[in-house]
This record gives structure tokens, sequence and C-alpha cells, in this order.
């Protein structure tokens, strides 16, 4: 079988992540990365890696025809151009999330990828850890029936940089985005509804970006089912990633992940290690199964295991969360875009 | 030092369990207990523990002079006349949950005890469970740091019958509101808005009845912290307590207790007994506790641990909530009784 | 049904407990208690439960013919006769562990009760513990298949007065004791010899008292399965007492219990408060099954749960860890008696 | 700096792990791999993993002057010739364990690497689990005391071919030797004396092998501290690997591994996954930082951090359990050596 032969775009922490994963596969090799950035020490970095091409044109990458497949790992506001040449240029596509800010522009992304017959997967890599596949398994079993309640808790030990907040479409599309997939991975239903509230309890800073760093979200979904996502941007003890589905038949839930299951007991009382510090402790694993099953999908032609609509319906449900908070009220999936256009719009929000 | 004289007002299971822990107590003892259908079986079991008198009229209890206390564990739709007729007749009260249905008699008989002099205790046992009062303890101490999320799950192992969902009040009076008070309890702030989600998934008997099964109430806080509800008439394996505080300088958890610390290791996986099932053997503790504390408050003269106010601050959340269900948005708590009067009440619902 | 009616010989700790425990119950009084030490503040207890009669002669308790049962709780050199004197008086006997300390003369009590007719308990409390209860259960119910291993850590908070250590009959025979009926309990299986390893560690003044703090037994099943038994006269962290049977089908443990489940998550780590402190927190439930077993076998007219023939074997498996400690080589249990007799003897050891 | 060029000397399962971990290592190249039965399959291996030469003839990487170190990964009874004729190329040596099955040899090895001035590094993987590592970090920090009890449970999920065991030197030599060390690793003490129970409980046929599948041995450390390890040949449920280590200040406990940390929660229990299924699982981080120190000590001219003398000291542990399974009596280490030629040799065992 011939290997799959991938163009990184982007050269950043997550680009050279998925380049380290795709160098230990024997189904895939790098052949290219590309950073407008790209230096002498990003070439180093290549060179060690039997990376063959480094450019600052991502161009190059989309030109080659050797190439089969693109990561595009930039900023988000070059995703759907990028998207848009990649499917031009017959390459399937794996897209870190959001594929964008504007919902209208990820609907053409999609379509555009679509209309050229290339696969487009978005870099949801939560489905992959071990966790939570164990628990949307059991709940897709039937072993705790009908779903009732989906809840999520998913908080960051620290906050990003106020540099990185201000250009990140804000909590909801930042960092509530892989929460709203997991709801709609883990309840086996679409979201109908969405009410958020929010608050700025860990940095004044939020404020003045016109963000928020603490946020509850409730869900309504299509079959009855309740769901609701806690988000903070400072848990001081470490990544804190929970899951529950309860449904008629009982509950599974997921822990998080510690270091060692080191226990002591003192006269103090008993103390254990805190959880995985971040998401490249904790979904390590998960990074490397997304790009081994989209690598196996090119491969053998099956489905990607995220698709572009899985990234539009969780886009979709950061606009309504969104436009929840503003207005003060539940808001509809249905109603977001055209509110979104009416009263964020108006606010120069997006 | 003389023994609290207690007389018992209801004779239902409630009202029995504190007769049988008032009767292990060294600091009091139960004089009477009066019940509508008092019978010889009733008569029966006072007489096995030395209860003096047994009566079908609570006024028997009310003008016994000798009486210090009574414990009113009646239906709540006679709360509100019984603590009137205790106050005027210069007797403590402990009264179970809620004091009524309606927000206004409410204040009426909190302000009657309060004119008179009387203790008024209400029947939120949970705060003396052994893992909340942990929680709650670490919270106030400042040990992890500001509040921002106060996270509680309560689901019933299994859902009453109709003919008592009937006369409940409604999910949120009767069940959510132990859950009021204890996001009450736990954030160390009052409650300034909620809003809920609601859905019928459980029996669909609770639609006839009006009512829901399965909920999800979002509350804001004055300070800024946010908090979430989730509760579900059916968890089939067993009553589901558990309770977090997240704040800036971590989180304080509270898990199930369990009937055993066993775990059985096989071929098929690790497995261990359900949590303990109901609120009789998961608060058995707490209702001992409880009715201690309020006979103490006596003796010494000292604040009751649970006042009136902290019934009606978790009654007008209940009320908030319905509200919300009904109007389909968040709705502040100085909203929620002139909301009540118009919606509600034009429904003829309250 | 007529209640058993008591007599309690000996008024510390332990006998206060079963009278304590006996009140609570509807099918035993408490008649008489004595103590050769009794004084007006036992008098003063006794009279606030209702216990008629308070001496200072055991005698006046054997002699009374109403008493119909009587728990012995006084010293253990005072067991044996005591037990003697019961039996001739008809009166069934709850006795405290060990039975004796010259396992002669415990052979000799055994008889005496059986030759009268009458029901004779030990006092192993901790057979009647939630969780070890429930591994017995699982182990008997073949889940875990044909036992291989039992493991049991037996460890205290704290280690007693050096008066009581001197006349304690060693770690063997006054704290293993329980872990040697543990062992029997759990595994289904006769021991025939056993190994013993002990070390002084905690306190020198064991070493004084020809003692040891720490040891390591093992044991050899009639089946062929291994024990082990793991003590320390002090565990800062609280009452250290967990079990495991590992089988042919997998194992079943048993952890131990906590005062709550809060955990609290900070930045530096979890934490979680000790174990319960000591036996009268852990083995509180145990103490009233025990009882209520007892009295339930004397109105039932069946077996007692824990015979005398159970506290023998106990005994028996005590005085072989001596020897081998004493000797450095593995004793069979058939050549305890005799080794006693030629080696502590000689060194007056027994 | 240069990559240390390395040789494995057989191309078994654990041969081929080693090979697959250094060729991730940045600092580190496999040079060759030798096994007598080398076949295209291995050749096709090895090229897909750039390892340049594949070749039936040890002989051939002793003599190759680029390779700086061998791994020694055939059968036991090389292991000895193989050290030495690396001594004597001046190659640095890392060798599974057992070093050998005669305790003089080992020594003869140990000595050779030292006369020739090559590392020796013996492969006991466990003290580089995450769980092991942390509780003997915590232990020798003082965290909780002196060392008083160690406790070590192992048990293997299923029992290897009885091929294997009748060349295995019996389970003390194969299997328990990982806990001689790991013993030794968390004490911070030797070892002076130990004493064994063994059984044949899983398999008959071991028997017919002259060995035993279920053991417990207690050890005495020179310090005071005592130990046990427990050893079954199957668990059903998976890998048990837990250890403990307690002391005056308190207790450190590892627990197993888990696949993920979900749980079930039905009317029937709650069920959580088997622990991870066998070495491979769960110490697959363990051979990655066993091997990568190996390396780094050569760059760096550090010490091994398992030396050829922990090998010698937990082989004579092995040994003196053998001698006490055999004369049913503690051994001491000093000892050993002449028990086994007189008894053990007497009976053709070694």
């Amino acid at each position: 079988m011939d290997k799959v032969r991938i163009g990184i775009i982007g050269a950043g922490r997550i680009g050279r992540i998925h380049a380290e994963n795709m160098l230990r596969r024997p189904d895939a090799e790098v052949a290219a990365i590309s950073d407008p950035f790209a230096d002498d020490k990003l070439r180093e970095w290549a060179a060690a890696r039997g990376i063959g091409r480094v450019t600052r044109d991502s161009g190059d990458v989309m030109n080659d025809p050797s190439i089969t497949a693109v990561f595009i790992c930039s900023p988000t506001d070059t995703h759907v151009p990028l998207i848009k040449q990649a499917a031009a240029a017959g390459k399937h596509i794996f897209c870190e999330k959001p594929i964008s800010m504007d919902i209208e522009q990820t609907k053409e992304a999609i379509e555009a990828a679509e209309a050229a017959g290339v696969k487009l997967q978005v870099g949801f890599n939560r489905r992959f850890d071990h966790n939570f596949r164990r628990v949307r398994e059991v709940a897709r079993s039937g072993q705790v029936g009908q779903p009732h309640l989906v809840k999520i808790t998913s908080r960051d030990p620290e906050p990003p940089s106020m540099a990185y907040v201000r250009s990140s479409g804000g909590i909801f599309m930042d960092m509530t985005i892989h929460d709203f997939d997991m709801a709609r991975f883990l309840s086996g239903s679409e979201a109908v509804e969405v009410h958020a509230y929010g608050s700025v309890l860990v940095d004044p800073s939020f404020a003045e970006c016109d963000d928020i760093d603490t946020a509850i979200v409730t869900i309504k979904f299509a079959n009855g089912a309740l769901g609701v996502i806690d988000n903070s941007r400072q848990a001081v003890y470490g990544y804190d990633q929970r899951v529950e589905v309860f449904g008629s038949g009982g509950s599974a839930t997921a822990a998080n992940d510690y270091p060692n299951t080191a226990e002591i007991h003192t006269a103090d009382g008993v103390l254990r290690d805190k959880p995985l510090h971040f998401f490249l402790e904790r979904y390590n694993e998960a990074y490397v199964l997304e790009t081994a099953q989209f690598v196996a999908s090119i491969a053998c032609g099956t489905d990607v295991p995220v698709s572009g609509q899985d990234g539009y319906q969780a886009e979709l449900m950061a606009l309504a969360a969104k436009c929840s908070l503003r207005l003060g009220r539940p808001v509809k999936l249905a109603e977001a875009c055209g509110l979104a256009k009416q009263t964020l719009a108006k606010e120069g929000i997006q």
C-alpha cells in the first residue's frame, strides 16, 4: 500500500504535533510543511524528522501533485480560503477547529469540499479520548438506556494570553466548541436550543476583551434530553475534563486522568497528585488516533470520523450560546444565524 | 437540665422518624403525637416508645402547656395554619419543607413565628449530611478560594406515586427545593436569577400532572458565581446526591455514599454495589443531627441552623424556576412573585 | 414475644457499648450490670438507661433467675471461670475475645458451655462489618471461584498503653486474633500452619514487654490457599482495615471507610480526609449486629453466628504464630499446643 | 552529540520492543539486530525501521566496532557468555533479567563488566513505572517516615506455556524476581532473610514442572522493616500490580492502571473495565524510560539506573526463596548460596 503523502499548513504547536504523529505511522509520510514564519529552526526540526520540504508559501503545498492530503493548522481566519484552495486542488483536508468564526463561510467551505469530492475532517480530538470514547460506546450500546441528561465539565488549568483571547472568537467558539461537539457525540441527538450564563471571575481582562471566563450552557436536544456544560478558564488543580451520560437505564461517567495512582496517607489526610495538567498530556493519545483515522479513511475510502457538518453544528451551537448570553434568553439553533446578523453584527461582534 | 418536651404533628414516615430520633436523646422527650388518622396501630407504636399521648386532634398538642416545641410533619397545605397556631401558643416550631406552596403565605407564617418570638426551623436535612457539611466547610474556609461554580446532582431512585405528584407543587417545589437550599448553603451567596429546562422522559404521567420529571436549572448568584442543578425522578442505580463547589483556589466535591467498599474483580470487569438506595439510608444521620440541633438551639437559646427565611428563599427559587419553565426565559427572583400572580395564577397553577 | 433479659459483667467501654446497643432493641432488655469497681457514676449511667440493678458482685447476675443471658466483658483472665459459672447457672453466654490466653482452659470453657447446653458466642465483631460481610458473601457465592489467597491489613491508629500491652498476651493474642478469625471467615478453610515475622519499629517499649509492634503472619490453609496478615500498632493516618480474597475466578476487596466522600482539589494535589479513626467509629454498626444476632439466636433457638470453637481456632493460630516468632520457623497448628508447653512455658511466657 | 549506536541481540518480543523504543530517540540508533532464527520476515521488519543489519550471528554485532552498546534479549542461558563477550569487546550492556539462573555465573558476568569498565544495566523495567516511581519518591522523601512494611501484589493475567515454565528457573527466578527488586527499590534496605509459601492452585501442570503457581514470600530487611510479596500466575481480571510502603509517618500506595476512567451505573451495580491486561500495556512507558536512561547514562558517562549488583541481589533473594520453599523454613540470604549447592544441586534443581 502506498503511503498517504501529507502536507502540513501551519507549523505552530498543533501542526508539529500532527506532523510528529504522522511520522510514526507506516501508512503516511509528511512530504512538506509550510508556515509564513518558517525559519532555520523549523528547517532543522523538519530535517531531523525527514520532512523533505519547508516553505513559507502554503501554495507550494497546495500545488504539489504528490501530496494527497493537507492538515490546516494555521490561524482560524485562514481556514476557509485554505479549505477552498485544497478542495480545488483535489486534496483531502484535515482542518483544526473551528472551521471559521463566520457560520456562512463555514458552510461555504464544507460545500466546496463536498463539491470537489474530497474528505474534510474537523479536529475534534476529544472524540478519540479513551474515556469519552468508552462513555459514548456505553451510551450507544443501550446499557444506560435512552439518554436523559448529558453533563460535561471542561475547565482549563490556566487562561490563554489576552492577545489570543482577543482573536479567539470568544469562549464559546474557542473553548466550549469542543464541548458542544462532545454533547452531540454523547447524546446521539441534535441540539435545538441553548441557554448561556457567563461571568468574569478569573481575570477582569476577559471583560475588556468583551469575553467571559466562566460559563454554564444548558442545551435542549431534539429527543427531549437535556445537556449542561460548565467551563472555566482556570482550574488551578489542572485540566478538568469529565463527562456523564445519564439515561433511563443508568449512567456512564468518565473521571479525569491522573499521572499516577499513588496515594499518600498521612496524619493530615490522604493525598494524591493533581490530574494531568493540560491537553497535551490528556489528549496525547487522542491526537494520534484522530490523525490515524483520517489517514485510514483516505487509504480505505471510508468516511472521516468527524465531518465538516459536525464542525458546522458545533459552531452553530457556539453562535447560539453567544446570542443567548448577549440577549439574556434561550436561543434556538434555528434562529441563531438570523439573530447573529441582526444583533451581534450590529454591535460589531461578528 | 429539663428535657425539651415535644409534640409531633403528623404520624407519617417523616413524623415517626423524627419521633424515633428524639427518643434516643437525653435532652428531649416526645410527649404527644397527633394524626387525623391515628389508629390502634399508631397507639401501639407510640406505647412501645413511651410516647404518652396519641390524638387525632392537633389542637390537643397545641393546647398542652407542657409541650415546648412542635414538629409539623403533616401535609404541606396544613403547614401555615399550624405554624400560626403554634406561634400563637408560644411553641418552637420545626416544620418540614416546603413551608407552603404559596410564597405569600410562607411569608406570613415566618412573620407569625417572629412576632411570637418562637424559633422556626425548616427541614432542610441535607445541610446536615456528612459529605455536604464537609464541602461547605471547605468552601467557607477559603481552601478553594472564591466560589465560581456550584454544581448539584440530585436524582431519586424511583418516582413517587402520581397521587403524590399531583399535590406536590411540582418537581421544583417538592424535589429541587432541597437543591435550591443546598445551592445557597454551598455558594455563600443569594441567587438573583434562575433558568429552567425540563422534560418528561421518565414517565408520561408526569405530563398529565402538568409536571416534568427531568430538569436542569441554572442559577446566577449575586456574587457572580453560577450554579447548576440537575434532577431526575428516576436513577435506576439508586439515590444520586453529589455536589461540587469550584472556585479560584480549586474545587471541593462530594460523591455518593455506598453500602460498602467491596469491589469484585472478575473477567467481566470490576463491580461494586450501587449507592445507598434512597434518602432514608443516605440521610439517616442527617435527620438525627437536624433534630439534635433544633433541640439544642431551644435548650441553649441559640439560633436554629436553618431559618424560616432559608425556607422562604428556596421557595422563591422554586417559584422562579417554575415561571422560567413556563415562560421559556430566565426569571429574576425579584420578579418571581409578580410573575407567579400574573401568569401561573391565570393558568390556575398557583 | 418475651424480651431476652441480659446481665452485663464488666462495665468498661465494651460492656457499656453492648449495654447501649441492647437498650435500643425491642427483643432484649438489660436487667443488671456488674463491675467490681461499680460506683455512683456507673449507677447514674445505668439509671439513665433504665438498667434496674448495678452490683459489684458478678454472682448477683449469675444467681438472678430472671436473667437469660450474660455478656462477659471483664478482663480476659476472668473469662473462663465466669463462662463455667454462667454455664452452671444455665445462662447463654456472649464472651469477649479471646476466651483465654491458655488454650487448654479455652477448651474447658467451651466444653462447659456445651455440657450445659447453653449458647456461647465469641466477640469477633468484625465478621459483622458491612465491608467484610460483603467480601465473605462474594467469596462464598463462588463469584471469585476457589480461594487462592487471603490478604488482611490490620493496623491500629495508635498503640495501647504499656500497662495494657503487658497483660494483653502479646500482639497475636490481643490484636491479630481478630485477623486470624477473619482469615478463617474469608478463606472458608482451616489454617494448618503459620509463619510469623515480627519487629519492634513503633516503640522500643514493646521490646521491654517482650512483645512486637509490627508483624507479618503467613498462613497455609488446608485447601492449599495461602494467607497473609500484616499488623502495625500505629498507622498515623487512622484505622487501616482492609481485606482481599483472590481466587480462580477473580478477587473481592474491601477498602477502608471514610468519614465523608469529600475531595479537595487544589494546586497542591487532591486531598481527602483520613479513614475513620478507630474501632468505635469503624465497627459501631458491627457491634450492634453481633449482639442483635446473639439475642436472635437465643430467641429463635438457632446457632450463634460465632461459636466457642471459632474462638478456639483463632487462639490456636495466635499460639502457633507466637511459637513461630520465638522459634524462627513455621509452626503447624497441630504442634502448637505441645510446643507452647515445651518452649514458651519454659521461658515463662505462657 | 553523536548518537549511541546499538546492537540488539535476540529478536523476540522484548528485543523488538527495545528496538522500536530506540528508533524514536534522537540520541540513539539501532545499527544491527541478531537472532539465530533471523528470517525474511525479520529482515522486512528491520528494513521498515531503517535497521541496517540483520544477522544470525551475535558475533557480527559484537565485532562491529561502530556499535557502542548491546541489548541482550536472548534466552537466559546465553546471557552470561554474551555479557562476557560484550565486556571483552568494550561494549556497554543492557541485559534482560535475570542475568542467569546460576548465582555464581551472575557474579562472574558482573565482574567481567566491571573489569572491562563497561556499563551493565539489568532490565528491571518496573522501577520506571509511573506509579512505582512515585511511591519510591514519596518513601525516599520521608513523607511517610521510616519504612516498616513493604507490600507487593504481583499477579499475571494468564500463565505462560509449560514449555516456558520448564526453562524459566521457577516462579521466583522468572516472575517474583521483579518483585524482589521492587522490594529493595521501595524499602531502601537490603533483605537479610526470606520465607516462602507456595501452592499449585492454578494448573496442576506447574507441579509436573516442579514449580508452583501461587506464592507468598515474606522478607526481613536489614533495617527491621518487613516485606511481603504475593504472586499468582493467573488473575482472570488482568495484570495486578500494586505496591505499598507503610512507615512511621503514613503510607504510600499504588493501585492498578485502567484503560479508562469510565464507570457504568445500572440497576445491577457500578461497573468499570478491568485493569490493563498485561505488561506490554502496563509497562509500555517504563520500557521506553529504562532504555532512554541507559542511553543517557552512556552519553553522559553517568551510572546506569539499575546495576548488575541489583540483578545479583534479586537473584539471591529468588534463590533463598527457592531454598525456603524446599526446606520449609526461613532462609537467610547469607546462607542461600551454600544451601543451594547442598540441597538444590543434590536434587538436580540447580
